[in-house]
């Protein structure tokens, strides 16, 4: 499929490559702590030389975790997970000379290595032409809804809309959502749309502002908490329109991570910050396609999760896709800046965004 | 039809407008001079008491331009305009007290007067839900394409993508575009994308920065100079793709005012600040609907130009839609704070509103 | 102190107040579950009639959370905080029909009301006129300094530049900072600049990209991590410049709050969100003016747990400030608009605020 | 002086600068209108050879003009100003293959070509630490107001302020301003706060609207309308504060560019945008370091007239510095994309810029 790009691994019989010393490894010191020296992972595809001409590609990898290498493999680790005594990789160096090789290039299309790493480094702007990528995100999620897993994080405005609302809906119910990833404020003003038409109060299709509507969520949390979950609410009370019922219909997981402007929060979300991240990063694990919308803190996160590439079960090796959605360049630079280099920022609106991706991907218009 | 509210004119025979006294002029000192205490115009409706309890209503109002009254009638002229010795409307109150009175709720629904007003100056931010706004824009747009004047403000970002550039060119050539009000980057660009398929050097469908490309633009208008106008080049290279070509070929009106980060300029601009203002005024005359996108300075200008109502030929009266399209609250909210109450923020990406109003209006999706 | 207006309370005496109910309450049915018709309280002074003409105000409140009344006085607890069967106030009025009172206008000049809380609504753009405010934040500070309590909320950035990151270490030193709210990063990129005098591998003077800079921040959190604590990192190294050094070394308390993007995090870090909002909220219960620098998140957590005003121990009651200092309009309007009334936003860059009162308070230039 | 980096020519016995042939010119077919294939100008020192080994330098540089090459010499001229005949460089190679070679690097420490690029087009964000920024600035302004050459281009924000009006008055005063572009708006703002304490009808000092207020700006043009100009409305009226005033007092030349969005216009605006470019482009010919404020339009309007060096009387080459201040990035990037590589983007509040940089260069604390 033309979209997505085939990978080309490294050539390990080049000389210099050919000649680098199998790497290192030192037992980490402390539960969490590493020793000195340490190999943070970048979001590329990284080999160590185990030696004897042997390397091996990090699978499952992403921002600034570290590598265990023992006689099982090797695997990528966030550096609070390691165990005392276990072998972490060593070396800062990135073109073989410490056994480390980090391959930026296995996307390029042949020959073009330079021109396709500074088209890929472009940044957008509110007037930078958005045509062709539109066209590529329609054809990936076309591909990856059968043959990959798109994961979507949101912010609470994608809820405030009636219509972004019914799209994002649309979009789940119709496989185009494989895993969620969001706040305790998308939940809540999703439920809040669901049992009162409102989100924050203003209705989420007139704009008006309802009267009293101010409570609207804090009931709809305090429902919720009543019942113990979001499953059981939905069902008693046969909720049958929103973005978290479509994924509980259809058993898309999601992962709500808590944060300190929650109110309530909703039972299901994960209060400890170091848990949510584990249980978000089950999710970036399984990730061809990322599409985050309208939240800087958990694109940032989920961006720091997810590596530019996936070692598939059949052992190919596929990019990953990261589209922001952003109304400033700050914040989708932000991430782009961090050294995720596979982000595609999209600015505009996040309801636009989403309204319009259900258009074309549905192939009807607005009627 | 229900998106263009009624007008009530005011009750002049309340007791305070009843006791009002007849208007006061004074003579203008000199050419483009007023007298002190003169009268400016806001946007709302206004009337003149001429004594005996007639009042005259300003037809063709603007902001900040002042009222000439003489036995001719009313009329509102910007002050630079003015000559010596004509008679200037005196006054600044505008409860009668002066016999001026200007008439903010004349399209608020029936014993809602501040209800309605509230709805009408919330603030719209990107996180409020846009789909009603969007719903009465397709219905004024349907509305008014037959039976009013459709004005679009446009700066030269819908040229840079060619989806956003074909859609404009739809909107022109299915009669949603009776005037268009833009610089001179907006027709270079227009003209570039024909020519060369790229914007400021850029491909405007892949991004992807052309070798030489940043000569496209002063080509382009080497070659229109060489010709000698925009109408010339078109026909003698018959260009058939284009938002400027497009209203060529419907004659619809376009002014290209000159700013001073021009290059060229193109023959078709007015350098002249005050003559570009003049020949805007003339379309914003006519205009029942206004759709401003992503400029700054083109959209106050206009929005100064335009009230919040029309007198139709038959003397009715009816409001003017005001839509600002733009990815800044402090950019959308510019325009309203200067006193424009009746424009309406849209805050997007303008490529995509544009595409998106494509689709909604021809009932088609993204195919 | 002519900066710090001071309260009238309502006039209890006044017909509809005297003809109050007295508020009514119902049990909880389970713990961190409400009554439905609860009452949620707003930042504003609200008082409960008790009965025969006994009104409670309540001490040390804040947005969205319950009133539980019994014999031992009048409690603000967050929803999730309540147990089963305490008494919640009941009722979602506020001016006394169901005996709960909310007074908005005990700060405002007498005889102004109006005029009052126009004023202190108006929203700031980066336009507006600041002079005033600075000068009046100076004043608050030089008494809060002394006579209140000045709670800083404070996003990385500060500690992206050398001089905003000294300035902060002088407000601290000099008693200008009482409490610290921050995340993570916050601290690790001060740790990072007393390292390696890099925020972001980036010099904290020069800007420029040190050569393997992007390791520093993970090396200061494993030197932390190592050591156990920031305390002990800071003595053991003997670190003497800095935010959070200057912190400990003045023991000024500070709360780090966990969030889902966090690397580490730092053992100080309060991972669990609920935990981070009970720590931050012990300081905001004492906080007089709060001082919200360039972070949305830890702004809006803080403003939703200050309200408007303190009583003091004297039983007195005083306003309390809270600036927020961002650079978009959309950040600084988030919180006002979410009825954060006492909101000043300051449109501005957070290391020049920062840098700029330094200045101002110590009464001396930048040399 | 450290601050100012010196000049190195290029090496034209390079082998391949020695073999390149001597330039071709073709005259202008007709008045403002060139021969196809002309060579346009960027803002780096550009030489053309105009044969045996003589390589002339073009002095008085721009974005996107023509060479226009005879004998007497190489001038840089605007297209529009090319008159028929004329011989006009032809060429769109930069490295000396058709005789014009482009010096990117003639400012770059020896031995750093590439380094000091990078860090020359780092963009900026909000988050960018300025320190070492500010600390230039104030060294390259103490060394321009005796040895350079200092331009400000200002947006009205700066006149809505008091603090920042003042110390934009200080700055003109104490030499720190040898030339001023602006708008109508600047001085028609500045004006109505030397008569009325207001801008735009908001007190400048306590943000208070002032009752009638908006009447005041419309009052103050025409009061300069009435007396002819601003020299003889503020000498009549004696005003002695305000930017406009100090400029008249000390001779500093202003051009206030006209614009679509003008009231009034004041007398002294040049109406017609391609004759106040031509006034502009004489203040821009002989600046050493431009300082553009808060306004877009009017920074990239300058930025494309000034190039990154000047040829000073003496025959050596400096480098002409470029800041440009704005809230935000989008604002600030939009002219370092259009290819004026010497911009340094300062992301803040361009009130506290004004004030700060008055406190730096006086030495004094904001008291």
């Amino acid at each position: 499929m033309a979209a997505i790009p085939s990978y080309t691994p490294p050539d390990f019989s080049r000389p210099d490559l050919a000649a680098a010393p199998a790497v290192r490894t030192a037992p980490a010191p402390a539960d969490g702590v590493l020793p000195p020296g340490f190999h943070a992972t970048s979001n590329h595809p990284e080999y160590v030389h185990r030696g004897s001409g042997e390397w091996l590609l990090a699978g499952e990898s992403r921002m600034d975790a570290v590598l265990l290498l023992d006689a099982g493999g090797l695997r990528v680790v966030e550096p609070r997970l390691v165990r005392q005594g276990e072998p972490v990789v060593m070396g800062r160096s990135e073109n073989g000379e410490e056994g480390i090789y980090v391959h930026t290039t296995g996307f390029d299309p042949a020959g073009t290595a330079t021109e396709g790493k500074f088209a890929f480094r472009a940044r957008g702007t509110r007037e930078t032409p958005f045509s062709r990528s539109y066209d590529e995100l329609y054809e990936i999620l076309r591909h990856d809804r059968e043959q990959g897993s798109i994961l979507w994080v949101l912010g609470p405005a994608v809820a405030f809309d009636r219509d972004s609302r019914d799209a994002m809906q649309w979009l789940i119910e119709n496989g185009y959502c494989h895993a969620l990833l969001a706040g305790n404020a998308l939940a809540t003003h999703d439920l809040e749309a669901a049992l009162f038409r409102t989100g924050l109060g203003q209705d989420i299709y007139t704009q008006a502002l309802v009267p009293g509507g101010h409570y609207n969520h804090l009931d709809a949390i305090n429902e919720v908490r009543r019942r113990g979950s979001l499953a059981r609410t939905v069902a008693e009370l046969d909720i049958r329109d929103g973005i978290i019922p479509a994924c509980l219909r259809r058993s898309v997981p999601f992962v709500l991570a808590g944060s300190i402007r929650d109110d309530g929060p909703l039972p299901e979300v994960i209060t400890d910050t170091v848990q949510a991240q584990d249980a978000m990063r089950q999710q970036a694990r399984r990730t061809t396609t990322v599409i985050a919308v309208a939240t800087q803190l958990h694109t940032i996160a989920t961006g720091n999760m997810v590596p530019d590439y996936r070692v598939m079960e059949d052992g190919t090796v596929r990019p990953v896709f990261f589209y922001i959605v952003d109304m400033s360049e700050f914040g989708a630079d932000k991430l782009a800046n961090r050294g995720s280099g596979q982000a595609r920022a999209i600015l505009t609106n996040a309801q636009d965004f989403v309204v319009n991706l259900r258009h074309a991907l549905a192939g009807t218009g607005k009627l």
